[in-house]
């Protein structure tokens, strides 16, 4: 049941469907070529595709319309937030209906007693956080995007305070769903914990959109710590900078962020945003919550650790400003990396292995970027065991895209080798699902059965993830970690 | 697809299948009155029916056999661990084959670095605890019985500590499953968060036998925390108890388990367990895990807490063996109540309520309790806004029966009305189905799509915890809790 019409037939049907959604949408049905090649893609490699038709609904009684239509032409729906996905989640590649949620964006409840808010699906993160602050609370997944929480939902993201604070799995407790067939459905409770049949929350985050489109979405949210402290501390080697990591995860030290940067990004970080008191060296970006005492404790832990494995002293940013200057250039990997060679591409890798095989699945991989011969520095949320390379290559020679690819597979086969996953947080979309199905063998086939009976028309996010018929060679006779 | 097949035609298949059982079982294939009697039942109160037919697997892949020949043959398949079930989990209501998985019961791989294992299902919860002591490490999850880890995952699990570590939600990081034709899969992998295709792990979690059966268990460990002490609060009303609680909660304080005995639990506790020291009023047992100069922070917020709230001064338990005799009186409370009135039955609730409503439900529930004029004393995890009534009626009274049922009822719907659940870690079984479709409403239908395309010939665990056929009555215009 891959989706199978060209896209001239629905092409087609999206026309004919056309007077009957601008009879319900109005001006919020666009057709025009702008919009259109808008939602073709998120922030990943270019991919081929784009919708017919973008609708911008205002509730979740719009979209079940829109999904109800569509289901009856049988024509592809596509949820879009705010297009920051790196793995091409949003692109159109059946082309169809783009339901782009950034006007469902109002906060609808907020409880500071019960630590909970519930969103429309197109809130962003710092939208939420700015209107949390006066009361005390903070919503603590950060992937550094400023995505909507319908997206993070539809891609189980986390970041940099996943350590801590836990990922999109543990912030959600519960979503408005509309199905495939335009039902609108509540998932989970307001309770923290519940043993009230199958956890349908936990199946839909992180579904991308292949299941059903997320509307709304409850949330968990924390108290603003009393005391914040950031540090960075700088190493001789990544190996000792991972071994410091390693060690405070076993003594359990609460680090609210512990993120690595390897000399390479360091350097790219050094010139991008002007961090002139560092040195191009493997370096953690440390940020420590909770009370004064409690950050001092934990601040001279890890001090102790570090300079077991011959660390720099810590360097503070106490000051707000300070701190933001130093998770902004964190946060600026990315465009740092690509500065580095104005013109080529990014291709990111997001491994995540359990923390006992850090160090070997780091230390492996930057041998295997320097026998590469490729630049990939390497950046990662090593609390979580998760670490990305952005590989810059040039994408108009077809030899270093080969070589930039060769690489990012490598890396992902390696995690899974070492019992870890290929995607810690960035999702599968349409990059991954070769490497989910050597993930997960036989699994994979309980995941198409589900996809068969939550979308039997097979009309949500067609083509992503799973592919609906398996393929030639079997994956399930390739070794799994353990 | 409810099961339709008559007990005599099941007992006839089941009898079919026994050479080819035996075949691969020999002795472990047990059709004696006695074993298919203890079978038959949980800890609950008794329901009808019993196994035509135990099995004792020893791996994975006996069970993958097994399963083959009953799918063949229709013949139900229910999994057993050690019968600690309250809800009538096991009940083979439609007779069938009891896989009992005690007997598979290795810990098949401990990693201290990882801080992680993996267990066959069989293996209980104090046998993985004795095996870890001397790693430095622990599994967290403590709902006071011995149960397997198997059923503990199966019925999502939780109980005392979960305030500070988690359910088995947050617990299970991968299973070995067999699904209900025989084939093996294994979900989730070593890292600790993934975005890497639908979230199979949690749809097993809590999926109590109905899509496949849990033959393997990957767990997350923690540290044995440094400093443990152990302090009983008393209060002279619900209200300031669990007010304290509240405030605990809002600040953040990582207490390691939070648990609330109203008077009457007490006084039963008083007795049973010779808790002579205290008084029968309103009680928080407390304990706080880290290090030494963390607890002593926590403990002096907590203290400052319930003063506030005019509680008594912190009775501490500080040596192992006083903290053991407070938690075995704590776990003891099912006896302490029944103790009171020999002879009688016990039912069970397990309302869990947002944090915010928790005062709310459970003073409500202690006026209810009063109107209703019978022993139901009040225990719970108030921490996770979890607790229970342990409703002491004489089951051969029907008037009794019937007055416990509708106060449980009412339990139930007002954690609903207030934006909780009916189950917060006893699962649903037999005995909460009704209540589940007016917690979830139209959601309800979703589960039933999974359950028909995991278990097509419905065989797993047939009629638990969803009605296959709607109900006359529609559930979903009953109003939900927000």
């Amino acid at each position: 049941m891959s989706f199978s019409k060209t896209l001239e037939e629905t092409a087609a049907d999206v026309a004919r469907l056309l007077p009957p959604l601008q009879a319900i949408f109005g001006e919020r049905a666009v057709t025009s070529a702008a919009v259109r090649a808008h939602h073709s893609h998120g922030e990943g490699l270019p991919d081929p595709g784009q919708p017919d038709l973008v609708l911008y609904p205002l509730s979740t009684e719009e979209v079940a319309a829109a999904m109800k239509l569509c289901h009856a032409a049988e024509v592809p729906v596509i949820a879009f937030g705010t297009g920051t996905s790196m793995e091409g989640h949003v692109a159109a590649i059946h082309g169809g209906v783009c339901i782009d949620l950034s006007r469902m964006d109002r906060i609808l409840e907020v409880s500071p007693e019960a630590l909970d808010c519930r969103v429309q699906a197109g809130v962003t993160r710092e939208q939420l956080n700015a209107q949390l602050r006066s009361s005390g609370l903070f919503f603590a997944v950060d992937p550094g995007a400023n995505a909507s929480l319908g997206g993070m939902a539809a891609t189980r993201a986390s970041g940099t305070a996943a350590v801590r604070y836990g990922t999109m799995r543990e912030a959600v407790m519960g979503l408005t769903v509309v199905t495939p067939d335009g039902r609108i459905i509540r998932t989970g409770t307001r309770a923290r914990k519940s043993s009230s049949g199958f956890d349908l929350t936990r199946l839909y985050v992180g579904s991308e959109g292949l299941l059903g489109i997320i509307c709304e979405v409850q949330l968990r949210l924390f108290g603003l710590p009393e005391h914040v402290v950031a540090a960075v501390c700088q190493f001789d080697s990544l190996r000792a900078a991972v071994d410091t990591v390693i060690a405070a995860l076993q003594l359990a030290v609460p680090v609210a962020r512990i993120e690595l940067l390897d000399d390479a990004q360091m350097e790219a970080c050094i010139r991008y945003s002007r961090l002139d008191e560092f040195e191009a060296r493997p370096t953690l970006f440390i940020e420590f919550h909770g009370s004064e005492a409690a950050v001092a404790e934990q601040v001279a832990t890890l001090e102790a650790l570090s300079a077991d494995q011959g660390g720099s002293g810590f360097r503070y940013a106490d000051k707000p400003e300070d701190r933001t200057r130093l998770w902004k250039a964190r946060h600026s990997c990315y465009h740092a990396n690509l500065a580095m060679h104005p013109g080529w591409s990014s291709m990111g890798t997001d491994a995540c292995v359990p923390i006992s095989a850090l160090v070997e699945c780091i230390v492996e991989t930057q041998a295997d970027i320097a026998a590469s011969g490729l630049y990939a520095p390497i950046v990662g949320h090593v609390g979580d065991g998760n670490f990305h390379l952005g590989i810059i290559y040039d994408d108009a020679d077809p030899a270093a895209r080969a070589a930039a690819e060769a690489l990012a597979e490598r890396v992902a086969l390696r995690a899974i080798r070492l019992g870890g996953t290929c995607t810690g947080e960035h999702g599968v979309g349409l990059h991954r699902m070769g490497q989910i199905e050597i993930e997960h063998g036989e699994a994979i086939e309980v995941m198409r059965e589900i996809k068969r009976a939550l979308d039997p028309k097979g009309i949500l996010n067609p083509g992503k993830m799973l592919r609906m018929e398996p393929a030639a060679a079997s994956a399930s006779d390739v070794p799994r970690g353990g």
